[in-house]
């Protein structure tokens, strides 16, 4: 018989996959450069040219037999361990191939970390504002996702509600860092006092804490921001990383988790997800997108119009009144609303042809979140949308 | 805390890996070239030159932000309108694009169609000789996996032993035709009654038991050898399909599950498959191998090696005493081994340098297989060593 439980998560239409084919149907009607959609989280700059040139180099060059047989279900060795000198070169870490488990992307990546770490039982933590897809990860471990309510003040780390919230039950804790939907890079600062205070809970409760650190937006940060590497900071953490936004192959679903060397069974972590993914039957990512990542491992798209596109809009919104924390990276800005009620006031931007996510998908009420992956032209042609926008609706 | 259950599958590890590793080893010693590795299902012949010069055109074509994109979790629309048209156009099928889910090879679909249909408290059913991954997949699902015992006559279905396995707690059976490892296809009059003992029992116990049907080897059969579409006998059927065979990309991880537009909620099976993926983190296959690979979705890899190999090892192994049944597809065979402990007579076997697998790992024991995906000319090499193992060890 169907299984119930799958069907029942149809129910749940995600509301950024509703404004964005909002966005779509509107744009038949008036054409989509006239709508200004900043729903989705989606590389608005090509994948570098070395990567393509890779990718045909291979095609044309390579044994076919070799270049398209079977990987290992942890990855093929030669990219895990370019994989481990890159991160060690950059974080100053010791990972070895071995501690490299090649993943479908991000999601692959934080789907396995939990499964090594969390089940029936446990619980995880996680911090307002979160990337809502990390309800069903948890989920189908078993365990229950709890979530720390934001530190509006600066969108770091509410830590007296942490240190409430991380009781005996806490197997790990998921950070996300720069954050989706805020565009906040957690200090170091911030980052030292989650590693002794998690240290503290490990000893207190005499258990492992995982942290489980989410980072495609690791190469995505802007001018003078500190930008530390959270894995260099506390023993049992599990990076998880994406290709997806560094070198813009959102669609081709490579990445990987890094288990720290000093992590509790640091040895054993990539063979367990391999084990996991014999269960779920995802294997590996494919060969030749493993093989030519591989190849431009220092490389990254011109992410530079993110700056730009965040320098406008910052600029234009906090002229017009909007309260904002300016964005350490990422290419996502996390104004509060000019209502209460976020989803009011991204209904009525709608009818400007602006396309906002409302908070309360990330699990904070009040502000809205700006994908400002788009062309900066279609930025600067937004702002005249954005004035007319709060002069008629809230009168500023 | 790192969880038990993953870290416990660590200890099973695959006799057919270790096999492989063995004759690895084995081969830095004299020589790949003089070691009989008949070890793994590996393709033997490279993947079609169109494949390679489609994924190089677009390469060079197509704009690489809509080559590398998301895909839907579900699959590229066009890609997925595409694959049920080839279905409908050689199998009289009536599937839609909706029907169809795009997963990262058969193991990606199985996994998916697994936790469609079954759920903790369930049984799955499978027929000896069956391939040893259905395990983990049935297993991650919280039901069981039961082994129907093998008919050893003919490889086909051993239905009284079926029809009184076949109980209510039944869910799902899982089947496998052309099978790895017995290369043998199940004919029409076997899937006929197949279907029509799984309708009566549905009747009777008033629940759906869906079939999930793993056909990897569908496109290598031998001449004159009857290969039904299972899927067009039984209405509450799914398909699934990898293209790693076919067309020789093994590392590419690409297939579907194709569910029979009859079957109960046929239209949700494909979204369900999609929430599915949302859990496991395994979202898509990626972008460019799904265009690349819909656009040869007629074509194979030259598979005539694999019949050509298997008509010079059936007619050496049943000339030598070895009783065989004669595969009908696939790139294995599975002969009766010349002891009852399979497992002491591929040890014996490795002093020739042959490398075989034991049939215990497939469910069934006193026979061994023979993955013949290998060059034609070291087959024919192999046959002296066949011989002078058979004289010095059972003196036939």
């Amino acid at each position: 018989m169907i299984v119930q439980k799958y069907k029942d998560m149809l129910q749940g239409k995600s509301v950024i996959r509703q404004l964005s084919e909002f966005a779509t149907a509107r744009g038949k009607e008036i054409g989509y450069e006239n709508v200004f959609d900043y729903s989705l989280g989606n590389p608005s700059v090509p994948t570098p040219q070395a990567f393509t040139d890779t990718m045909i180099r291979m095609l044309q060059e390579k044994d076919p037999m070799e270049l398209h047989g079977y990987s290992q279900s942890l990855g093929i060795p030669s990219v895990r361990d370019k994989v481990a000198d890159s991160l060690n070169k950059r974080f100053g870490m010791n990972y070895t191939g071995n501690h490299i488990f090649m993943t479908t992307g991000a999601a692959g990546a934080i789907a396995h970390a939990l499964r090594c770490v969390a089940q029936p039982g446990d619980e995880v933590l996680t911090f307002a504002p979160y990337f809502p897809e990390y309800a069903p990860y948890v989920n189908l471990t078993g365990s229950v996702l709890k979530v720390v309510p934001a530190d509006t003040e600066n969108f770091q780390i509410n830590f007296e509600a942490f240190d409430e919230m991380l009781t005996e039950k806490v197997a790990a804790v998921l950070i996300n860092t720069p954050n989706n939907p805020s565009g906040m890079v957690y200090s170091t600062d911030t980052i030292k006092k989650l590693a002794q205070i998690m240290e503290q809970k490990q000893k207190q409760y005499g258990h492992d804490i995982f942290l489980i650190s989410d980072e495609p937006y690791r190469e995505i940060v802007f001018a003078g921001v500190d930008t530390p590497y959270p894995s260099k900071f506390y023993d049992n953490s599990l990076s998880c990383y994406s290709f997806s936004k560094s070198l813009s192959l959102p669609g081709e679903r490579i990445g990987y988790v890094a288990a720290n060397p000093k992590c509790t069974d640091a040895d054993l972590i990539s063979v367990m997800c391999s084990q996991i993914s014999r269960g779920t039957g995802h294997n590996c990512p494919p060969s030749i997108i493993q093989l030519a990542v591989a190849q431009v491992l220092e490389l990254t798209s011109d992410l530079s119009v993110y700056e730009k596109n965040m320098n406008i809009l910052y600029k234009e919104l906090t002229a017009l009144g909007f309260e904002c924390v300016r964005p350490g990276g990422t290419f996502y800005m996390f104004p509060k609303a000019l209502e209460e009620d976020a989803a009011a006031f991204c209904e009525k931007a709608k009818k400007y042809d602006l396309i906002l996510v409302p908070s309360d998908t990330f699990g904070v009420k009040g502000y809205f979140r700006i994908a400002y992956c788009i062309d900066t032209e279609k930025v600067e042609r937004s702002l005249e949308a954005f004035r007319k926008f709060v002069r008629e609706m809230y009168h500023l």
